[in-house]
């Protein structure tokens, strides 16, 4: 029954009822922690064969000939650029091979955008009395950081299941310049795990910016990271802009962060040739190569993008059962309740979801007394504020199974708990 | 005899002489490269051994028990820091071991200074209408390229056998609080492999200056990069500035790139703790951690600061050769002619050689045109402008010893041509 149907005296009943399992299972003591996207480590254990890949008696040389272990070879060994435009649907001109983390190329890509210019703009962004940046929302913290961090003003734009509120984005980023940028994680976004639709990456590749320095900042974080036999599609971007001579718009970004070792993987910037060629120069003043011996170790390892896609299949029979115990678990505990919706998502590393308006940072604050530490309630948009406060990212891949099912006992009891005290204005 | 007691006819005799040794050489249609500070392939060898200490049967835990492979540890790994902290004689706390490349954690580090500030300082560095930074002059290029990238104005300061000329220096950096920096090579700098003296390390230890938010960028690239058995000695500069209450001042900088893998070491940025807090939190903002997998398996593979010590003498026995080569090479060919100083570093990676004046590119031309590619002329000073048109950096580590004799022969036909044209005003 929903409890916005029931008689205060139900409500009362009910909360009572809340409480008690809530204490119960704060009773226990618990300490989990499912605050962030992290693998587990039977994901890690995956990819420990990658570290015989090479070995001392190894040729640590390249495709081209180049000694992978010296200076040089700023942009990426050639056979990294090969995979990663295999795997993106480009062409490996397109590529940049960067170190370990996706997140630094990002920021980076920001940093020189604000300080230099980015390609064909007429000046850097830091030169205009104010910059904006769309956000799709609810989104990913850490891109929310980096703009917050340059003073880039955020603006945000309601995310649906198809992707962001297209005519929203289309209105304001062909009427105001100083809009340059919009933040998208277009496939598994996170949090909500939706993938757009055919239509918005169309429209997104149409785009007539009134800035002559807009930059679509498309991370592909989750493009081979599919929960499900039959998983999403993402039409590629790259060539639909090029229908609408638009290549130049978009920064594309991808790493293995997800795929191999989370903080010693091959992270990647993908973007028309023009703006290769001006990165690649900005970028030589800030450093001579990137570790291109990690490069070799990846592309040995997995030699060429089905090598990839076939391996992310182990990822998801270790990922896949604690998404299907989240989603039973709130089923089960809430179904019918009316007071807590979301999306199992077909991929990616999040279950995001909305609780009654109001009630996320209490659920947050309950959970955390006892032992149970989420995602804070508002990470997932600009300054932390989510205007109804009531989204909540679940991160369910880092626990075991057995952590992650008492996580969402305690879980649900908070929700339970927090919606009953709301409903009775408490 | 010297060239400028020469008469007209001993000069004409001379040059004709010079002219036919440079042409018979440039008949021979050599290729050879000694433009950067790159090991050769057989020191990369030496580090072969690095490439199994990790295999897939490795426990891949740190000295706290973190799972080197998985996200977080931002500043590093703590056996890393441990490390680092012995080799540069500082505390553990003092360190942030950051990923590839020194010259990235540099130009982070200006970067942050630039847009966000530093510790202590009272506003962004890019809140002035103007900034300016000390550089030493001859340098390090690629820290003027930095320096230069920001749009900062770069004051040469001239160096000495014992550092930079520190009269002028504490006149500046004590009058003007537009300088906000100051870019040093401590030891073996680049290019004339010069220490700094006790006496230049107190005082630069021991500034007061004008701006509150300066920084020394101390890149001491070459700690232990020595080529014979005494090699030099520096003072601690965070030793010296602790007694003034100046430890804040201080960005000190390292890496692995020229003991393991200079495309895949691990670079440190050493600074006090009041710095490393504030770094962390920006950093924080680019960044959830770096490769801490390279980390660990640089820390097994040297175990302690005195394993790296013992190993540079691998490097040594390299490199030392080729040093001799050069040197002895440039005092046969040139010696008494009075056309060429230089000094024989006691490490580092270069030996900077002065022509005439005014002779500097023509020499490095003409070595271009005979098939030696060297850094070109003036790269040392900033703007790429050498006031006297007459320091020349050579950097014998890459090619072999037969290839470095060769080129050697190219470069020293190359200044007596030069220098007798010079002189006859051709």
């Amino acid at each position: 029954m929903s409890l916005k149907n029931m008689s205060r005296a139900e409500l009362e009943e009910f909360y009572a009822a809340a409480e008690k399992e809530y204490e119960d299972l704060k009773a226990k003591g618990l300490k989990l922690d499912m605050s962030r996207g992290k693998p587990s480590t039977e994901q890690l254990e995956l990819s420990r064969p990658m570290l015989d890949v090479l070995n001392s008696s190894t040729d640590m040389t390249d495709s081209d000939g180049i000694d992978t272990r010296n200076y040089g070879g700023l942009t990426g060994i050639t056979e990294a650029k090969e995979l990663f435009a295999e795997l993106l649907g480009v062409r490996p001109s397109m590529i940049i091979v960067g170190g370990n983390s996706s997140l630094n190329l990002m920021y980076d890509s920001v940093q020189r955008a604000y300080n230099f210019g980015v390609y064909g703009g007429s000046k850097p962004w830091c030169k205009n009395e104010h910059v904006k940046f769309l956000c799709p929302v609810p989104g990913y913290d850490r891109h929310f950081g980096v703009t917050e961090t340059f003073g880039i003003e955020m603006i945000n734009v309601p995310l649906t299941k198809t992707g962001p509120d297209m005519d929203m984005v289309e209105k304001l980023v062909s009427s105001d310049p100083e809009i340059k940028g919009i933040w998208c994680v277009p496939m598994y976004s996170n949090p909500d795990g939706y993938t757009y639709s055919d239509e918005t990456v169309t429209r997104f590749a149409k785009l007539k910016p009134a800035a002559d320095d807009f930059r679509i900042f498309w991370d592909n974080a989750y493009c081979v990271h599919h929960l499900c036999d039959n998983g999403d599609t993402l039409l590629n971007i790259f060539d639909e802009a090029a229908k609408y001579g638009n290549e130049d718009m978009i920064f594309e970004f991808a790493s293995t962060s997800k795929i191999t070792f989370p903080g010693s993987g091959v992270a990647v910037i993908c973007a028309s040739e023009n703006n290769v060629k001006h990165i690649t120069k900005q970028l030589s003043m800030q450093n001579i190569s990137y570790d291109k011996v990690n490069q070799l170790r990846h592309v040995r390892y997995f030699g060429n993008a089905d090598g990839i896609k076939e391996y992310m299949k182990k990822h998801r029979d270790i990922l896949a059962p604690k998404f299907d115990l989240v989603s039973s678990k709130l089923d089960k505990a809430l179904g019918g309740l009316d007071i807590l919706s979301f999306n199992v998502p077909n991929g990616g590393y999040f279950i995001s979801v909305y609780t009654l308006n109001g009630c996320a940072k209490e659920v947050v604050k309950l959970c955390a007394e006892a032992g149970v530490v989420l995602t804070g309630a508002g990470a997932s948009y600009p300054y932390k504020k989510d205007p109804d406060d009531s989204n909540i990212r679940l991160s369910p891949s880092y626990p075991t199974l057995d952590d992650l099912s008492q996580a969402m006992d305690v879980f649900t009891a908070a929700v339970k708990v927090a919606s009953a005290r709301k409903l009775l204005g408490r």
